[in-house]
């Protein structure tokens, strides 16, 4: 996406990466298009977190179209992981695994009470929810992913 | 959590992460209480996204009860990544931010048929649906957390 000089090598602007890491920005470099000069703490949270080397390793593995998406993706890691140095991101995957199943508990219930509105067995006035239906409209809360703890039951998570 | 011999050092059978690189496990190792020998694996993914001395920094700035959850967490999102290297464990996050925005337009929508019920506005054999309701139950579908794209309209997303 970033435009590159047609020299072989271009020193002004170097990229955010070669600026942090002290070294000429040559053109061809893995990192220029995805870490601007504007963005120097995109970089350096990175850097922080994965590692330079690392990262370089992942860009070069995958296809370039692909490689804003990973930087944006390890960018937010990165980023999570100073925020909250013990959940990093994780802790997110946590409170909205909580929220769709609290939802989806909610939405069950819901959907029970209508059913028995419309099978004629409660007073529209007087609506009583006596357990959770049987999944219309369900949603499978996990997909894949379950976090290897529970997130905000330890009284210290977050602080350092 | 894990017992360490009285000895100044000791060397068998040592952690996991000093087996890997190779070193001998001391007393007091940052690692051996988090990376037994018996989960080889759990070591060498965290390494190879993180690098050992970022995660060793990392425990070091965290209060020692915190760093079996700031362990778990690092293991997990290595994970994630080395499964999904342009995502990694931020899919899960987009995938769950759906979930959750989804189940909460079929709650507010379920809601406020329930409402009409109790209005009488609507017969109960001929439930419609006009609009989503004022949010009875409402959740906040963002945590504090947003990926910064669209997960998964990348129909080459996830391979490489």
């Amino acid at each position: 996406m970033a435009s590159s000089s047609s020299s072989s090598s271009y020193s002004n602007p170097p990229c955010a990466a070669c600026k942090f890491l002290r070294r000429k920005c040559l053109s061809g470099c893995i990192f220029a298009p995805y870490f601007p000069p504007e963005e120097p703490t995109k970089f350096a949270n990175v850097h922080k977190i994965f590692g330079a080397s690392n990262v370089s390793k992942l860009l070069n593995e995958i296809l370039p179209h692909q490689r804003e998406d990973a930087v944006n993706s390890l960018a937010y890691e990165a980023e999570a992981r100073l925020k909250d140095p013990v959940y990093g991101c994780v802790g997110a995957i946590s409170v909205l695994q909580r929220q769709v199943l609290q939802l989806q508990k909610e939405l069950d219930a819901t959907n029970a009470d209508l059913m028995r509105y419309t099978n004629n067995e409660i007073s529209p006035y007087n609506p009583r929810r006596m357990g959770y239906g049987s999944g219309v409209g369900s949603y499978n809360p996990n997909p894949g992913y379950s976090v290897p703890y529970s997130y905000g039951e330890n009284p210290g998570h977050g602080s350092n």
